[in-house]
Protein backbone atom coordinates (compact mmCIF):
# COMPACT_ATOMS: atom_id res chain seq x y z
CA UNK A 1 0.00 0.00 0.00
CA UNK A 2 1.68 3.27 -1.02
CA UNK A 3 0.58 6.65 0.22
CA UNK A 4 1.35 10.28 -0.75
CA UNK A 5 0.73 11.88 2.49
CA UNK A 6 0.42 15.05 -0.03
CA UNK A 7 -2.87 13.55 -0.88
CA UNK A 8 -4.10 13.18 2.88
CA UNK A 9 -6.34 14.90 4.97
CA UNK A 10 -4.13 15.85 7.92
CA UNK A 11 -5.63 13.89 10.27
CA UNK A 12 -5.10 10.89 8.54
CA UNK A 13 -1.56 11.74 8.82
CA UNK A 14 -1.74 11.65 12.04
CA UNK A 15 -3.38 8.61 12.80
CA UNK A 16 -0.44 7.12 10.91
CA UNK A 17 2.21 8.20 12.77
CA UNK A 18 0.45 7.85 16.18
CA UNK A 19 -0.05 4.16 14.78
CA UNK A 20 3.50 3.38 13.46
CA UNK A 21 5.62 5.14 15.79
CA UNK A 22 5.27 3.36 18.95
CA UNK A 23 5.77 2.33 21.81
CA UNK A 24 6.00 5.98 22.80
CA UNK A 25 7.39 7.08 26.07
CA UNK A 26 5.37 9.79 27.84
CA UNK A 27 6.33 13.27 29.12
CA UNK A 28 4.13 14.61 31.70
CA UNK A 29 5.34 17.93 32.14
CA UNK A 30 4.99 20.66 34.42
CA UNK A 31 5.32 24.49 32.94
CA UNK A 32 4.37 27.71 35.37
CA UNK A 33 2.74 30.27 33.17
CA UNK A 34 4.56 33.99 33.09
CA UNK A 35 2.61 35.04 36.47
CA UNK A 36 3.70 31.55 38.01
CA UNK A 37 0.22 29.34 37.35
CA UNK A 38 0.63 26.28 37.00
CA UNK A 39 0.51 24.04 34.47
CA UNK A 40 0.42 20.11 33.72
CA UNK A 41 0.27 18.02 30.45
CA UNK A 42 1.25 14.78 29.19
CA UNK A 43 3.16 14.72 25.82
CA UNK A 44 4.36 11.05 24.04
CA UNK A 45 6.43 12.72 21.00
CA UNK A 46 9.41 12.75 23.53
CA UNK A 47 12.35 11.76 23.82
CA UNK A 48 16.25 11.68 24.69
CA UNK A 49 18.58 13.67 22.52
CA UNK A 50 22.03 13.52 24.23
CA UNK A 51 23.89 13.20 27.41
CA UNK A 52 26.46 15.92 26.28
CA UNK A 53 24.90 17.97 27.70
CA UNK A 54 22.14 16.07 28.84
CA UNK A 55 19.25 16.62 26.80
CA UNK A 56 15.74 15.41 26.00
CA UNK A 57 13.00 17.13 23.78
CA UNK A 58 9.24 16.89 23.45
CA UNK A 59 7.56 18.22 20.74
CA UNK A 60 3.83 19.68 21.62
CA UNK A 61 1.79 20.16 18.72
CA UNK A 62 -0.01 23.39 18.31
CA UNK A 63 -3.79 23.35 19.77
CA UNK A 64 -6.72 22.82 17.15
CA UNK A 65 -7.08 26.30 16.50
CA UNK A 66 -3.72 26.55 15.63
CA UNK A 67 -2.22 28.22 18.57
CA UNK A 68 0.36 27.53 21.07
CA UNK A 69 -0.74 25.26 23.80
CA UNK A 70 -0.39 26.35 27.21
CA UNK A 71 2.75 23.78 27.96
CA UNK A 72 4.69 25.72 24.96
CA UNK A 73 3.40 29.00 25.91
CA UNK A 74 4.87 28.46 29.46
CA UNK A 75 7.88 26.93 28.91
CA UNK A 76 9.42 28.42 25.82
CA UNK A 77 12.54 30.62 26.23
CA UNK A 78 12.12 34.22 28.58
CA UNK A 79 13.54 36.31 25.05
CA UNK A 80 10.14 34.78 23.18
CA UNK A 81 8.02 35.46 26.49
CA UNK A 82 7.79 32.19 28.72
CA UNK A 83 10.04 31.11 31.47
CA UNK A 84 12.45 28.73 29.95
CA UNK A 85 11.90 25.89 32.15
CA UNK A 86 10.03 22.83 32.26
CA UNK A 87 9.91 19.30 34.19
CA UNK A 88 9.55 15.67 32.48
CA UNK A 89 8.31 13.24 34.75
CA UNK A 90 8.09 8.92 33.72
CA UNK A 91 4.34 7.73 34.18
CA UNK A 92 4.37 4.65 35.19
CA UNK A 93 1.53 2.10 35.89
CA UNK A 94 0.23 3.62 39.58
CA UNK A 95 -0.18 7.17 37.46
CA UNK A 96 -1.57 6.39 34.22
CA UNK A 97 -5.15 7.12 35.31
CA UNK A 98 -3.92 10.83 36.56
CA UNK A 99 -2.26 11.44 33.43
CA UNK A 100 -5.33 10.29 31.62
CA UNK A 101 -6.77 13.29 33.46
CA UNK A 102 -4.45 15.82 33.09
CA UNK A 103 -4.69 15.53 29.07
CA UNK A 104 -7.95 17.25 29.20
CA UNK A 105 -6.69 21.20 27.68
CA UNK A 106 -8.43 23.54 30.40
CA UNK A 107 -8.66 27.62 30.00
CA UNK A 108 -4.74 29.12 30.21
CA UNK A 109 -4.25 29.32 34.05
CA UNK A 110 -6.64 26.46 35.57
CA UNK A 111 -4.75 23.93 36.75
CA UNK A 112 -4.70 19.69 35.66
CA UNK A 113 -3.10 19.60 39.10
CA UNK A 114 -5.79 20.20 41.29
CA UNK A 115 -8.06 18.14 38.87
CA UNK A 116 -5.92 15.28 39.28
CA UNK A 117 -5.36 15.86 42.84
CA UNK A 118 -1.97 15.71 42.65
CA UNK A 119 0.46 16.47 45.20
CA UNK A 120 3.90 18.60 43.56
CA UNK A 121 7.13 19.51 45.69
CA UNK A 122 9.26 22.12 45.48
CA UNK A 123 11.91 21.34 42.06
CA UNK A 124 15.34 21.77 42.87
CA UNK A 125 17.02 23.91 40.02
CA UNK A 126 13.72 25.23 38.32
CA UNK A 127 10.40 26.88 39.15
CA UNK A 128 8.20 24.75 38.42
CA UNK A 129 6.80 22.36 40.31
CA UNK A 130 7.74 18.55 40.71
CA UNK A 131 5.01 15.77 40.71
CA UNK A 132 5.05 13.59 43.92
CA UNK A 133 3.54 10.54 42.49
CA UNK A 134 6.22 9.73 39.58
CA UNK A 135 9.45 8.14 40.21
CA UNK A 136 11.87 9.87 38.22
CA UNK A 137 11.75 13.82 37.16
CA UNK A 138 13.85 15.35 35.07
CA UNK A 139 14.18 19.69 35.42
CA UNK A 140 14.83 21.04 32.31
CA UNK A 141 15.79 24.88 31.42
CA UNK A 142 15.14 25.27 27.45
CA UNK A 143 17.69 25.78 24.93
CA UNK A 144 15.56 26.55 21.87
CA UNK A 145 12.03 25.96 20.04
CA UNK A 146 11.96 25.16 17.03
CA UNK A 147 8.34 26.21 15.38
CA UNK A 148 7.51 23.60 11.86
CA UNK A 149 4.38 25.89 11.20
CA UNK A 150 3.35 27.81 13.19
CA UNK A 151 -0.82 28.75 13.28
CA UNK A 152 -1.40 25.47 11.69
CA UNK A 153 -3.70 22.83 13.55
CA UNK A 154 -1.15 20.06 12.44
CA UNK A 155 2.04 22.09 12.73
CA UNK A 156 4.65 20.17 15.24
CA UNK A 157 6.84 22.04 16.97
CA UNK A 158 10.25 20.90 18.91
CA UNK A 159 11.16 21.93 22.42
CA UNK A 160 15.16 21.11 23.35
CA UNK A 161 15.96 21.01 26.86
CA UNK A 162 18.68 20.78 28.89
CA UNK A 163 18.68 18.62 32.45
CA UNK A 164 19.58 20.57 35.04
CA UNK A 165 18.47 18.10 37.62
CA UNK A 166 17.57 14.72 38.35
CA UNK A 167 14.90 13.16 40.71
CA UNK A 168 14.97 9.15 41.22
CA UNK A 169 13.22 6.93 43.56
CA UNK A 170 15.82 4.96 44.76
CA UNK A 171 13.20 2.12 44.38
CA UNK A 172 14.06 2.13 40.50
CA UNK A 173 17.79 2.30 40.29
CA UNK A 174 20.78 0.41 41.59
CA UNK A 175 23.98 1.54 43.05
CA UNK A 176 25.17 1.91 39.23
CA UNK A 177 22.40 4.01 38.28
CA UNK A 178 20.99 1.22 36.49
CA UNK A 179 17.07 1.53 36.15
CA UNK A 180 15.03 -1.47 36.48
CA UNK A 181 12.28 -1.87 33.68
CA UNK A 182 10.21 -4.01 35.79
CA UNK A 183 9.98 -1.95 39.13
CA UNK A 184 9.86 1.56 36.69
CA UNK A 185 6.41 -0.10 35.57
CA UNK A 186 6.55 2.67 32.55
CA UNK A 187 3.64 3.61 30.27
CA UNK A 188 3.50 3.26 27.22
CA UNK A 189 1.29 5.42 24.62
CA UNK A 190 -0.13 3.73 21.40
CA UNK A 191 -2.56 5.57 19.05
CA UNK A 192 -6.44 6.98 19.87
CA UNK A 193 -7.01 6.59 23.77
CA UNK A 194 -4.32 3.60 24.00
CA UNK A 195 -1.93 2.75 26.04
CA UNK A 196 0.76 -0.30 26.77
CA UNK A 197 2.77 -1.88 30.01
CA UNK A 198 6.06 -3.80 29.13
CA UNK A 199 5.32 -7.45 27.56
CA UNK A 200 8.49 -9.86 27.08
CA UNK A 201 11.46 -8.37 27.67
CA UNK A 202 14.27 -9.91 25.67
CA UNK A 203 18.07 -8.95 24.92
CA UNK A 204 19.83 -8.77 21.68
CA UNK A 205 23.52 -9.10 21.47
CA UNK A 206 25.06 -6.04 18.80
CA UNK A 207 26.51 -7.12 15.61
CA UNK A 208 27.94 -9.88 14.26
CA UNK A 209 27.27 -11.83 17.78
CA UNK A 210 22.90 -10.98 16.76
CA UNK A 211 23.63 -13.14 13.77
CA UNK A 212 24.00 -16.31 15.60
CA UNK A 213 21.31 -18.37 17.87
CA UNK A 214 17.98 -17.34 18.36
CA UNK B 1 17.80 10.90 45.24
CA UNK B 2 18.63 14.51 43.57
CA UNK B 3 21.39 14.09 40.63
CA UNK B 4 22.90 17.19 39.52
CA UNK B 5 24.22 15.90 35.61
CA UNK B 6 27.15 18.45 35.92
CA UNK B 7 28.73 15.92 38.88
CA UNK B 8 28.06 12.79 36.85
CA UNK B 9 29.98 11.23 33.77
CA UNK B 10 28.94 11.47 30.64
CA UNK B 11 28.17 7.66 30.18
CA UNK B 12 26.23 7.58 33.58
CA UNK B 13 23.78 10.76 32.31
CA UNK B 14 23.42 8.36 29.10
CA UNK B 15 22.54 5.45 31.43
CA UNK B 16 19.91 7.91 32.97
CA UNK B 17 17.79 9.08 29.87
CA UNK B 18 18.00 5.31 28.44
CA UNK B 19 16.79 3.68 31.43
CA UNK B 20 14.16 6.54 32.24
CA UNK B 21 12.46 7.90 28.75
CA UNK B 22 11.47 3.95 27.94
CA UNK B 23 9.47 2.24 25.84
CA UNK B 24 11.25 3.65 23.16
CA UNK B 25 10.11 3.26 19.41
CA UNK B 26 12.64 2.46 17.17
CA UNK B 27 13.65 4.10 13.64
CA UNK B 28 15.69 1.47 11.38
CA UNK B 29 17.34 3.96 9.41
CA UNK B 30 18.27 3.33 5.50
CA UNK B 31 20.32 6.01 3.78
CA UNK B 32 22.73 6.61 0.80
CA UNK B 33 25.95 7.87 1.00
CA UNK B 34 27.16 11.15 -1.80
CA UNK B 35 28.32 7.85 -3.28
CA UNK B 36 25.58 6.13 -3.38
CA UNK B 37 26.53 3.71 -0.77
CA UNK B 38 23.65 2.27 1.51
CA UNK B 39 23.78 2.56 4.87
CA UNK B 40 21.21 0.94 7.59
CA UNK B 41 21.13 1.49 11.26
CA UNK B 42 18.79 1.30 13.98
CA UNK B 43 18.01 5.02 16.72
CA UNK B 44 15.78 4.85 19.51
CA UNK B 45 16.28 8.34 19.97
CA UNK B 46 12.76 8.72 17.87
CA UNK B 47 9.55 9.92 17.33
CA UNK B 48 6.89 11.44 15.10
CA UNK B 49 6.14 15.85 15.38
CA UNK B 50 3.34 16.61 13.48
CA UNK B 51 1.38 16.50 11.15
CA UNK B 52 1.32 19.75 8.78
CA UNK B 53 3.79 18.72 7.55
CA UNK B 54 3.59 15.20 7.76
CA UNK B 55 7.34 15.40 9.99
CA UNK B 56 9.43 12.71 12.15
CA UNK B 57 12.37 13.45 13.76
CA UNK B 58 15.63 11.01 14.85
CA UNK B 59 18.72 11.72 17.19
CA UNK B 60 21.46 10.65 15.90
CA UNK B 61 24.55 10.69 18.72
CA UNK B 62 27.94 11.44 17.52
CA UNK B 63 29.85 8.58 17.22
CA UNK B 64 32.60 7.61 20.09
CA UNK B 65 35.54 9.70 18.81
CA UNK B 66 32.90 12.87 18.64
CA UNK B 67 32.61 12.66 14.80
CA UNK B 68 29.60 12.45 12.88
CA UNK B 69 27.68 8.69 12.51
CA UNK B 70 27.67 7.67 8.94
CA UNK B 71 23.78 8.09 9.04
CA UNK B 72 23.97 11.99 9.26
CA UNK B 73 26.63 12.24 7.11
CA UNK B 74 24.38 10.70 4.58
CA UNK B 75 21.31 12.33 5.77
CA UNK B 76 22.09 15.80 6.35
CA UNK B 77 21.07 18.48 3.55
CA UNK B 78 22.74 18.70 0.57
CA UNK B 79 23.97 22.10 1.43
CA UNK B 80 25.83 20.25 4.01
CA UNK B 81 27.19 17.61 2.04
CA UNK B 82 24.44 14.97 2.79
CA UNK B 83 22.16 13.52 0.56
CA UNK B 84 19.10 15.28 2.14
CA UNK B 85 17.27 12.11 2.60
CA UNK B 86 16.31 8.78 4.69
CA UNK B 87 13.56 6.09 5.44
CA UNK B 88 12.42 4.95 8.39
CA UNK B 89 10.95 1.63 8.97
CA UNK B 90 9.63 0.15 12.06
CA UNK B 91 11.16 -2.41 13.29
CA UNK B 92 8.71 -5.57 14.54
CA UNK B 93 9.10 -9.19 16.55
CA UNK B 94 10.35 -10.53 13.16
CA UNK B 95 13.06 -8.32 12.42
CA UNK B 96 14.19 -7.56 16.16
CA UNK B 97 17.30 -9.61 15.56
CA UNK B 98 18.16 -8.25 11.93
CA UNK B 99 17.62 -5.03 13.52
CA UNK B 100 20.58 -5.53 16.10
CA UNK B 101 22.82 -6.92 13.66
CA UNK B 102 22.91 -3.88 12.06
CA UNK B 103 23.68 -1.45 15.41
CA UNK B 104 27.11 -2.99 14.50
CA UNK B 105 29.06 0.39 12.99
CA UNK B 106 30.88 -0.77 9.99
CA UNK B 107 33.50 1.24 7.94
CA UNK B 108 31.73 4.24 6.26
CA UNK B 109 30.42 2.39 2.91
CA UNK B 110 30.47 -0.74 4.24
CA UNK B 111 26.57 -2.13 4.40
CA UNK B 112 24.78 -3.45 7.21
CA UNK B 113 22.45 -4.10 4.94
CA UNK B 114 24.25 -7.15 3.41
CA UNK B 115 26.11 -8.17 7.04
CA UNK B 116 22.09 -8.99 8.09
CA UNK B 117 21.21 -9.96 4.49
CA UNK B 118 18.35 -8.29 3.83
CA UNK B 119 16.22 -7.38 1.13
CA UNK B 120 15.45 -4.20 -0.28
CA UNK B 121 13.64 -2.50 -2.91
CA UNK B 122 13.60 0.93 -4.24
CA UNK B 123 11.64 3.65 -2.36
CA UNK B 124 8.71 5.34 -4.58
CA UNK B 125 10.27 9.48 -3.88
CA UNK B 126 13.81 8.68 -2.25
CA UNK B 127 16.95 7.49 -3.46
CA UNK B 128 17.96 5.26 -0.11
CA UNK B 129 16.29 1.80 -0.73
CA UNK B 130 13.43 0.35 1.57
CA UNK B 131 13.96 -2.95 3.40
CA UNK B 132 11.09 -5.01 2.47
CA UNK B 133 11.04 -6.63 5.52
CA UNK B 134 9.14 -3.74 7.34
CA UNK B 135 5.64 -3.67 7.23
CA UNK B 136 5.69 0.45 7.73
CA UNK B 137 8.17 2.84 5.57
CA UNK B 138 8.50 6.53 6.37
CA UNK B 139 10.65 8.01 3.09
CA UNK B 140 11.81 11.22 4.17
CA UNK B 141 14.04 14.38 3.20
CA UNK B 142 15.89 16.13 5.77
CA UNK B 143 14.04 19.68 6.79
CA UNK B 144 17.33 20.24 9.21
CA UNK B 145 19.62 19.25 11.89
CA UNK B 146 20.46 20.57 14.86
CA UNK B 147 23.60 19.70 16.60
CA UNK B 148 23.79 20.13 20.19
CA UNK B 149 27.87 19.82 20.56
CA UNK B 150 29.65 19.24 17.64
CA UNK B 151 32.80 16.80 17.84
CA UNK B 152 32.15 15.80 21.02
CA UNK B 153 30.80 11.87 22.33
CA UNK B 154 27.62 12.68 23.96
CA UNK B 155 26.34 15.16 21.60
CA UNK B 156 23.17 14.57 20.70
CA UNK B 157 21.89 15.79 17.04
CA UNK B 158 18.30 16.46 15.71
CA UNK B 159 17.48 15.33 12.78
CA UNK B 160 14.43 16.53 11.39
CA UNK B 161 12.73 14.92 8.36
CA UNK B 162 9.47 15.32 6.29
CA UNK B 163 7.58 12.48 5.13
CA UNK B 164 7.19 12.43 1.33
CA UNK B 165 6.34 9.19 1.37
CA UNK B 166 4.44 5.86 3.16
CA UNK B 167 4.72 2.29 2.99
CA UNK B 168 2.56 0.12 4.66
CA UNK B 169 2.10 -3.96 4.76
CA UNK B 170 -2.16 -3.87 4.15
CA UNK B 171 -1.60 -6.33 7.25
CA UNK B 172 -1.39 -4.01 9.64
CA UNK B 173 -3.76 -1.43 8.85
CA UNK B 174 -7.62 -1.15 8.13
CA UNK B 175 -9.46 1.06 5.70
CA UNK B 176 -9.71 3.56 7.74
CA UNK B 177 -5.97 4.06 8.71
CA UNK B 178 -5.74 3.03 11.71
CA UNK B 179 -2.76 0.41 12.01
CA UNK B 180 -3.37 -2.50 14.32
CA UNK B 181 -0.75 -2.12 17.30
CA UNK B 182 -0.85 -6.54 17.72
CA UNK B 183 -0.61 -7.01 13.76
CA UNK B 184 2.31 -4.54 13.64
CA UNK B 185 4.22 -6.13 16.77
CA UNK B 186 6.09 -3.15 17.17
CA UNK B 187 9.92 -3.61 19.40
CA UNK B 188 10.46 -1.40 21.68
CA UNK B 189 13.93 -0.45 23.02
CA UNK B 190 14.91 0.18 26.28
CA UNK B 191 18.71 0.24 28.09
CA UNK B 192 21.72 -1.39 27.78
CA UNK B 193 20.88 -4.83 25.24
CA UNK B 194 17.20 -4.81 26.18
CA UNK B 195 14.05 -4.43 23.71
CA UNK B 196 10.06 -5.18 24.55
CA UNK B 197 7.20 -6.35 22.81
CA UNK B 198 3.55 -4.89 23.91
CA UNK B 199 2.42 -6.26 26.89
CA UNK B 200 -1.19 -5.24 28.30
CA UNK B 201 -2.81 -2.99 26.28
CA UNK B 202 -5.20 -0.68 27.85
CA UNK B 203 -7.65 2.69 27.11
CA UNK B 204 -8.00 5.82 29.03
CA UNK B 205 -10.38 8.62 28.52
CA UNK B 206 -8.83 11.76 28.53
CA UNK B 207 -10.07 14.41 31.29
CA UNK B 208 -12.70 14.43 33.25
CA UNK B 209 -13.91 11.03 32.47
CA UNK B 210 -10.50 9.61 33.65
CA UNK B 211 -11.58 10.36 36.88
CA UNK B 212 -14.75 7.29 36.87
CA UNK B 213 -13.79 4.08 37.60
CA UNK B 214 -11.02 1.83 37.51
Amino acid sequence: MEIDPATLPVKDRYKLLVGAVVPRPIAWVTTLSPDARPNLAPFSFFNAVGSDPMTLLFCPGNASDGSEKDTLRNCKPEAEGGTGEFVVHVVNGASARSMAVTAEPLAWGDSEIELASLETVPSQRVRPPRLAVSPVAFECRTLQVTRLRPGAAGGGNVVLGEVVHVHLDPAVVDDSLRIDPRALDPVGRLAGLDYCRLGEVFSLPRGRAALDGE
